[in-house]
This record gives C-alpha cells, sequence and structure tokens, in this order.
C-alpha cells in the first residue's frame, strides 16, 4: 500500500482544478547546481552510475523536496536510457556531453533495433521509481519521464549531441521511411517504459521534446508531434483510482502550443520566448501550462527575481490549470538561493 | 559614377513589386563550404586579416555570385567589427569562436564605450564596400550589414559566444539601466556605421538579431527590438535616387514578426520554424519576406531539395513581397553542388 499523498497541488492543477496556490517545481531541480547533489554524483563516479544506483538516484531527487519543500519530485534518470537498453553504447566523454558508440545510420541498423524490455534492461529506472516514491511516502507526487522519439532519435543518429543536425536532418530528407520505422519503434519503446514506470509508482509523465524546435512546421508535425500522438495514445493514464497526467514539452515550440493541445495530453510546458497569456489564448483552456521563467532570471538580484516571477503570475492570469516551472532545466552556476527565492515568491504570490 | 543595375530583383521583392521569378541569395554564402573561399581563407592568413583585405573580401564576396548566378551580394565581414572598434580586442581562438579581452562588464566599462567613426577605425570595412561595389560593376545589388545592438551587446558582456547568457541576463535582470546605456551606444554606433556604407556604395541593409530569440518576448521588446526601432529610424533610407530597402532577421523570432514589421522596415528574415504563409498572415504584407528554407535541407538528396524548395515557394503562395533564402547561414560541411540545385529549382518553379 502506498502512503496517501498529502499534496497533490500538482495533480490537481494539471486537471485545471481550483488549487489554493500555484504548485511550483523546476526542470533539473535534482542536479549540479546543488553542493548535496555534487557530493553524491562524487561518490557514485560517473553520471550513469548514478542514475542506475537506484538508493543514490532516489537521494538525490529527495534533496531539492527537502531544500525548497516543491510540490513535485521528478524522477532522477536521463533521457538517454532508452537508447542505451537498444544497445548503442551510451558514454560520456568528460566535458563533451554523451556519446553512443554504435549510432543509428542505415536501414539495417533500424531493423536490428530492439524494443527494450523495461523490466529487464532498464530495470533500474524502474527499482529508482519504486524506491522514490516509497521514500516520498505521500508528501509530493513523482513525475517520471522520457524524451520524445524525435529527441531520442536525434542522439541516436548523431551519435550524441549536434549543433547543426546534419545526419538526422540527412536521413529525414533523404531516406524518410528508414526514419520513420525507427521513431515508430522509439515510440514503442517509450510507451512501454512510461507504463512500467506508472506500473512502478510515477504518479504522472512528461515528455521531453529537446529538439523538435529545431524543425520546420510540417517536419515537426511529421516527424515529432505524430510520435508523441502515439505515445499520448498508448499510456496508462489512470493508477490507484487516480488520473495520471502527460504533459508535453518541446523546446522552442511555442508557435506549436495549438495542435500539441490537440494530442489529447493533460499539460503542455513552454518555455519563456511564449507569454502565457498567448499560450492560453491559443491552447482555449484545454490543457494545463507548465511554466516558464527564463532560467537565466536566477542570474539576478532577489528583487528582480520577484518581479520576474509575478510577471509570469499575471500573464497566466487567473483561473485553474498554471503549474509554476523555469521554461527550460536550472543552470548548472545559478545560485540555489535564488531559486529559494523564486519558489518563496511563487508561494507567496499565488495564494489566494 | 556607378554603373547601371542590371539584375534589380531582389530590391524589387523588397519593395513588394511584381517580378518575373523569385530571386535569391543565401545568408553566409560567401564562405567555408566553398573550396574557393578556403583558398582565399588561407592566403589571408586568419579571419579577421580577411575581413580587413578589402580586395580580398571583395573576391571571397563575389565568388558565390560567379558561381551560383545569386540575385544579391552581401559585404563578406563579420557582425563583430564595431565591437572590435571599441577597443574590446578581438580575437579568434581556434575551435572556439571569437573572444573579446576586454569584455563589458560595469557601468564604468559602458561609460568609456566610444562610437566608432566609421570612416576611421571601420575604415577597412568602408574600402570593402566600394570595392565590391565597383567590381560587381551593376550585376547585383550589395547589401551591407551589421549585428543588432542586443546581439553585439552579448558578445560585448559574455566575451564570446555563450550557450547560457548568464551574464547578459545577469546585467538584464540587476541593472538594466547599464545595459540600456550599452544599447543605446551600440545603436548609435550600428547607425553610423550602416549610413557609412550606404555611403561607401551599399544598396540594400540588413540587420542581424542572432540572439534577438533568446529572450522572453518583453524582454525582446525592451532590450532587441527598441533599438533596431532606433536603427530603421536613423538610417539612410534613399540613395542614387533609389530605396535602400532594410531587413531585420531575428532568429527564432517567428512568434514576434508583427511587431518587428511596425518598425517600419521594409523586410523580414523568417527562419524555417515559422511556415511563410503564418507570416504573410501576421505581417499582413505590410513586409516583404526573405526566407525561409531549412539550410538542413542541403544535406538532402536533389529530389529532395527540390521537393522542399517547392513547399517553401508554395508557402509564401502568389503575389510579390518574397525573396528566397535559407532560413539562416548555410553549412559549413554542405556540398556546394547541393546549394546549385536549390538556386536552380528556385528559378525553374518560380518563373512565371
Amino acid at each position: 500500500m502506498s502512503a496517501e499523498l498529502q499534496n497533490d497541488l500538482y495533480l490537481r492543477a494539471l486537471n485545471r482544478e481550483d488549487v489554493p496556490r500555484t504548485p511550483v517545481w523546476v526542470m533539473r531541480q535534482a542536479g549540479r547546481y546543488l553542493p548535496e547533489y555534487l557530493k553524491v554524483r562524487k561518490q557514485a563516479g560517473d553520471f550513469m552510475s548514478l542514475c542506475s544506483n537506484p538508493e543514490l538516484a532516489c537521494e538525490v531527487t529527495l534533496q531539492p523536496i527537502d531544500r525548497f519543500n516543491l510540490d513535485a519530485a521528478i524522477l532522477f534518470s536521463d533521457i538517454l536510457t532508452i537508447p542505451d537498453a537498444m544497445g548503442l553504447g551510451l558514454h560520456f566523454e568528460t566535458g563533451e556531453g554523451p556519446k553512443f558508440s554504435n549510432p543509428v545510420r542505415t536501414a539495417a541498423d533500424v531493423e536490428k533495433l530492439p524494443i527494450p524490455d523495461p523490466t529487464d534492461s532498464l530495470r533500474y529506472v524502474m527499482d529508482a521509481v519504486s524506491t522514490i516514491r516509497r521514500e516520498l511516502n505521500g508528501r509530493v507526487p513523482l513525475i517520471g519521464f522520457s524524451g520524445s522519439p524525435w529527441t531520442l532519435a536525434t542522439y541516436m543518429v548523431e551519435g550524441g549531441g549536434t549543433k547543426d543536425f546534419a545526419k538526422i536532418k540527412g536521413m529525414l530528407f533523404s531516406d524518410p521511411l528508414t526514419l520513420h520505422k525507427m521513431l515508430d519503434k522509439t515510440a514503442q519503446s517509450v510507451i512501454s517504459y512510461l507504463n512500467a514506470q506508472v506500473e512502478a509508482g510515477a504518479q504522472s509523465l512528461m515528455v521531453f521534446d529537446t529538439w523538435g524546435g529545431v524543425l520546420a512546421p510540417a517536419n515537426y508535425r511529421e516527424f515529432s508531434l505524430r510520435y508523441m500522438q502515439q505515445i499520448v495514445d498508448g499510456l496508462t493514464r489512470q493508477a490507484d483510482g487516480r488520473k495520471v497526467p502527460v504533459v508535453l514539452f518541446t523546446k522552442n515550440g511555442g508557435q506549436w502550443l495549438d495542435i500539441m493541445a490537440d494530442t489529447g495530453c493533460d499539460g503542455l510546458g513552454v518555455d519563456w520566448t511564449t507569454d502565457l497569456s498567448d499560450a492560453r489564448a491559443r491552447t482555449g483552456d484545454r490543457v494545463a501550462l507548465q511554466g516558464n521563467l527564463d532560467p537565466s532570471v536566477l542570474y539576478g538580484s532577489p528583487e528582480s527575481i520577484r518581479t520576474e516571477v509575478q510577471r509570469v503570475l499575471d500573464s497566466y492570469g487567473t483561473g485553474p490549470g498554471h503549474v509554476f516551472n523555469l521554461g527550460h532545466g536550472i543552470h548548472q552556476f545559478v545560485n540555489p538561493d535564488n531559486l529559494g527565492v523564486m519558489v518563496e515568491a511563487v508561494r507567496e504570490f499565488s495564494t489566494q
């Protein structure tokens, strides 16, 4: 039996129910800007060793909840666990970000890609989810997540990070059928991965489409949104007698919020380049909105942080359906105290 | 006396006059993807030596005109010439992009910034402009350009390229008055720089706002657009009895095209994340539109390049006011033959 949820503001806001104040959490809230995280990271060794150790992954997941009293916890993991489980050989080169030893380049490579069994090669993630859920003990809901198929495919084809997306777009424009096969397999993998997270205890889900925003609109619909739709359609939407809300987030996708809302997801992440008032007008209150303070505001003074928090709250306006967050992940070199100022301001200004 | 202009399709399209076919040029058309460029670059030594040698800058400016018969030439130079002339000590570290030895960090630094005399410390640029104009001999119009004040300030404060914009946004949120003083001085510098380019022979102008798209909407209006407005208001708009059209381009600025059109500029650059049909609807035919093929299309097959060119032309639709271009600069590792396929397709498909 799971402990009863003591703070369900996050889940209620995603259902666009009335809440006494705006819930707040922060993308990458467990991470390198926190000295307590760096300590555990050092203990674990490298980044993937931390992800694959359920006890330590649980410890860093809870750190920002303890420090800032946030309204949701998010599984500490990486979006590249699925391609790693497909056998692509994920490793991190110092100062260079993630790399794959076996990138996917041809139709034959795609043919060979397995759909990982989440209870086997991704078992360590499920163990982290159930450990965190147990240790949270009902304080706040736990968010599970995955990368979007397009975003995962980007890394799988490029073999790592990229600035020009030459290989994945070369495939998109020259051999779209092969790319579609790869995206379909990846979408199937994401569905079983996220459903297993719900099975293990995740109470809400988020799909990160970090690279959808580098596509032209027609290409976005065909190669990114279409597979997020497949995911939304394939997910378990109910657990423990409660809805499991799903949030989609395309970085730099402000122009596509209306078609993203059409997928039937519960919420949309919004980056800071779109006003929440515009986002709300475009999505017609069909979804909750999550965002969207510019993460760089946290480099400013406490006064300016409070001003900008107020601006985001005002931009959303009255009525239910807002989850406060940054518009992207918190930066590594931010002073954690400034995040504290932000969280307090959200609480203070949004309390009815 | 300048030679009479033989091909004025570009200028006429920017004035939204009827043209027999859509004119085409390409951002960074003189550059590293061309073997003939690499040869001259090697001869010049480093990048700034090439920019500051009017004969060689002229030679590389004309190379893509000779090879592809494009409809406009653009001055070969760099957006960082102004901060360099302000005494910031521009240099290029191998594999690291531009750096400034003396970044601008404090109110005192801003106070000391001079407004460069374009006929003195930027004389080499004006010499390049007049040399190119003479050597073009009326084949096609010559475009002069500058970075936007916000984009220049980004490099001036960060001291080089950046991924997180920590220092410039720290200044924006903590000390906006100092940043405004800096942007005003930079805007004044850009105005005198661009007017001197027109004096030296530039027939059209473009302002590149590479980093406006990293701002929240309210910050974009206050810190980037406002200073592009100041520039539009301060420019010489007529030369040789002909209008000198001005084009503004904010990368990732698709959501702000309507307020950009309000500046009174003649054209807007549009990146590939916005459909030209949407862009046109939002700007209400007040401006010409320049763009917007995804530069990565040039990694694809000739067939897919032709398909995507047709898609961009169809997206703009009928009627005057379209200049074909990529949605951003051409990539370094593109096969030049693929650009040839693109240019031929634009000619073929757009001919009435």
